[in-house]
């Protein structure tokens, strides 16, 4: 039976649980899925790198001393990312560094080495994906490897590939997403009662919200995904810039209040839509919509999305958005999506 | 380019449509899906047969006048379901007749005499899949060739295959729906303040309940579904018996009144859950679930299916559950499984 060799690109909560699944679930996904996974390299950013083609012993990677790097244990204190990637004997590569809303450096590099070097890459990473997403897939198809990105729109939630492959046949003129768990949370948290900043800081107690909540609240997570949903779904050719951005840091209260008066509720809703013309319009913005709207009673963290079909009329899928464990089966599915779309170039 | 000729049997509503969408989209699909469709058999039962194998004039059969019949046409005044499904060359049976719910003939043996002589199958019929469907699915594969039902559900809407495919690698233990738009609509009604019988009158104005509503209202149809969705998704292997059913026949306007005073809504539940023994529990029954409830949102004549997973938790898929147009889309959807799984064999 096929057995795959992955790199783990960063060896933090993501990558981290994909080892542990790998660890704790191989054998029956082994014998459910009809392949195997091995790890023969991981870099990271704290640890250094480790490349064994033998196969990466994961209980000693994931239960490694925080005193100690991989130099420790037979690798090297620097990530060494370039020569990693590019000579490891990995068949797919698992990029989840961080999002850099940039220019999505190092996360680009790391995707066009190991696409450059022949192999399949999988990454939750929106940055190249929003910002250099068909430059990556094209190069990914020139030289005949795989470029899976699933979890960079709402984690291990199927949104991309259930668009490309359930919808078949179907034409998808627009989305609306509720795409960000932490801005909805505190959405919800002001509806009941509390004030934006009071319903932030219970979103960073929970560990909804980042330190800096910027990302979450002036809505420029969203309008990453919204960039990568119009492009590869609605066939748009627009950039970042293209898309507008408006967040929901001035909303107050009484903003919620006269809404919930008129049954009406405030969502931050990332949206695009292809006109007649063919031309895409995609944007983000806190929207007050009535109860009866289909996203109007998506709460807490959870994350969903509405396609627009022409002809099933609005189907939406909702689920987890964010989370260690569904990020890591995001990359599960990626993998899976290559087992069986074709053969996987072999690196070993 | 592969052309797969198509039989429809029964010629109502839904195959009427996927015939309509054949003749006015079917150059499209063509250069989109990478194969052709054709219909080379009809049988109806007031129209009769018709059976040719260079192609019929969709036009014409769409556009036959009410007093004609197919042997005004070339074809038979008879329905011939038996000689016409074995005999002709079709590649793919689309069984379209009415759901019988209890042996659910004569589809079954419309889909068994076309397996048995080696076609492949699509079906929008629940008696077949929710009655026979392990025995169907066998049958099929015995002889190498495919029986699809994704319609059998949520017409178009994506679940069966959504939770197969897109699910890989997760354990679904159970499932929670809203699997019947005319009662769920109903429900809305009367929490706008009509009683069940005025409620039942406007749904049937709107073209949603039938003269006979008992199906819709007391669960008999969201019982079928759920039996197809247990045995399909959760490996269960129980029949028609095993699935309780309570409808919302005996809810009045004070149940709905009192309900909406504690923050609950009733909504119409089709269920199934894995217990740790294995054993699987499924059942129909209205159930007054709280505002926050991810199937509370599900208005007027949507349906949704909420799956809990191991991985990702709860995830939910809503859409159209009816309708001429989304049904057919179903039958499309079920041929473009087939195209991609593997070939579909020939009978040209």
């Amino acid at each position: 039976m096929k057995t795959y060799d992955l790199a783990l690109i960063g060896f933090g909560g993501v990558n981290r649980t994909l080892a542990e699944i790998i660890a704790t679930r191989g054998d029956a996904l082994h014998s459910e899925l009809g392949f195997g996974l091995r790890v023969v390299a991981i870099t990271d950013l704290r640890l250094g790198s480790l490349v064994q083609a033998e196969g990466i012993d994961i209980d000693m990677a994931l239960n490694i001393g925080a005193n100690e790097t991989f130099a420790d244990h037979g690798g090297s204190r620097d990530t060494n990312n370039e020569a990693v990637i590019r000579s490891c004997t990995a068949d797919i590569v698992c990029e989840a560094t961080f999002t850099n809303p940039d220019d999505g450096e190092p996360a680009v590099s790391h995707v066009r080495w190991a696409l450059e070097s022949g192999k399949s890459v999988c990454t939750t990473n929106k940055g190249p994906v929003a910002l250099r997403g068909p430059e990556l897939s094209a190069l990914a198809a020139g030289n005949g490897v795989h470029f899976e990105f699933e979890g960079a729109v709402m984690s291990g939630t199927p949104v991309i590939r259930l668009a490309k492959k359930m919808f078949a046949g179907l034409k998808i003129d627009g989305f609306e997403g509720i795409l960000n768990g932490t801005s909805n949370y505190v959405l919800g948290r002001m509806e009941s009662g509390l004030d934006l900043d009071a319903a932030i800081r219970e979103a960073q107690d929970l560990g909804y919200a980042e330190a800096n909540p910027a990302a979450d609240i002036e809505g420029y997570d969203v309008r990453l995904k919204v960039l990568i949903l119009a492009n590869q779904l609605l066939g748009a050719d627009i950039t970042l810039q293209d898309v507008s951005c408006e967040g929901i840091s001035s909303l107050t209260r009484d903003d919620i209040e006269q809404a919930a008066r008129k049954g009406l509720r405030w969502k931050l809703i990332g949206s695009a839509k292809r006109s007649k013309n063919g031309a895409v319009t995609a944007g983000v913005k806190a929207v007050a919509v009535p109860l009866a709207h289909e996203l109007a009673g998506i709460s807490g963290a959870t994350n969903a999305v509405s396609f627009n079909t022409d002809l099933l009329g609005p189907v939406m899928v909702s689920g987890p958005g964010a989370g260690r464990v569904e990020t890591a089966y995001a990359l599960l599915s990626d993998i899976i999506a290559m087992h069986h779309t074709s053969e996987v170039p072999s690196h070993a």
